[in-house]
């Protein structure tokens, strides 16, 4: 159980959106526009932003749930793997390795970006729209992360239950699904 | 400058989001909603727990901004003082002080929130709401931080620059301005 009553008995962070409907809403629609939106970095990029951070913070809901996601957008458990433990041997381009340094950095605390790692993605090619995607994400899900954690929310052991949220998270998005989208979500708790 | 080229001449969070307003929009709702809107926490008990944060990230834009916004809404040096060093001794109540524990445990990470803080603070007589939005609101300063210095936004050194911005976030709060209403901000550049 929660460290709060929660309305409803979903896991992790959807049993608080769906908790609290009135912050939920900007919550979603910023992550729409962040990780679904028109942008020169794929929806698997933006995933594996939002899940390195994740995976940084421990938080393991949003690890399992960022990391399934990016395994159905056709990613693979080896390059999470690499991306986690020797991100610059991982199967990406330079300008993908520079920008998840950037999120690692963000992770940390604002101040640990530095020019160089900047100047790195700027070299690697990446644009200043990039550079601030990666940013803005990564510190988006050190919000979700501690709003998760913070909370003390259930996490499913169950990686069944991270497929159905990662298949839903490819198809719909982070808009707040229609009734019964989530139907069968609430028997893992 | 900051790291990435904007489109104005503000500083801190006011220049990424008039650079960015697509993703500004939700941004600001959301800090609309939890710390302007109805609630039995006070605009100063929520600009507390903003400030906390932001002092405990060492960001120095975010935390001149609302440090200036508690002393705008009637609180002190002292009083800061005391929650930024010595937050036991601070004069507030039992129940502030075990929001403000809560919220400086998010700071650290979503996992650092242990059943004995949330505990202490309903002991103290807070409710599942005002946890809730202590917890969020930590966590959405934990992303203005890291957006902010991810960004190496620029950060004024004169009082006067945040004295006005903080009688702003008082009288219209964190909704967009309207045209002119940030006239001379940009001079603080």
């Amino acid at each position: 159980m929660a460290y709060i009553q929660l309305n409803n008995g979903l896991p992790g962070i959807t049993g608080l959106l769906e908790n609290r409907v009135d912050t939920a809403a900007p919550i979603r629609e910023l992550t729409q526009i962040l990780l679904r939106g028109e942008n020169t970095l794929t929806d698997m990029e933006r995933e594996l932003v939002a899940t390195i951070v994740s995976f940084k913070n421990q938080c393991h809901y949003c690890t399992n749930a960022h990391a399934a996601t990016v395994m159905a957008l056709g990613g693979t458990e080896e390059l999470l793997n690499k991306v986690y433990h020797d991100l610059e041997n991982a199967p990406l381009s330079e300008k993908m390795k520079s920008l998840l340094v950037i999120g690692s950095k963000v992770q940390e605390n604002g101040k640990a970006v530095h020019k160089e790692h900047i100047s790195r993605a700027i070299t690697a090619g990446a644009t200043d729209r990039e550079i601030h995607d990666t940013v803005l994400i990564a510190a988006l899900f050190c919000l979700y992360n501690r709003y998760v954690d913070g909370l003390d929310t259930y996490c499913p052991e169950d990686p069944a239950y991270y497929q159905k949220l990662a298949g839903r998270l490819v198809t719909i998005g982070y808009d707040r699904p229609k009734e019964g989208a989530r139907k069968g979500e609430e028997n893992f708790k």
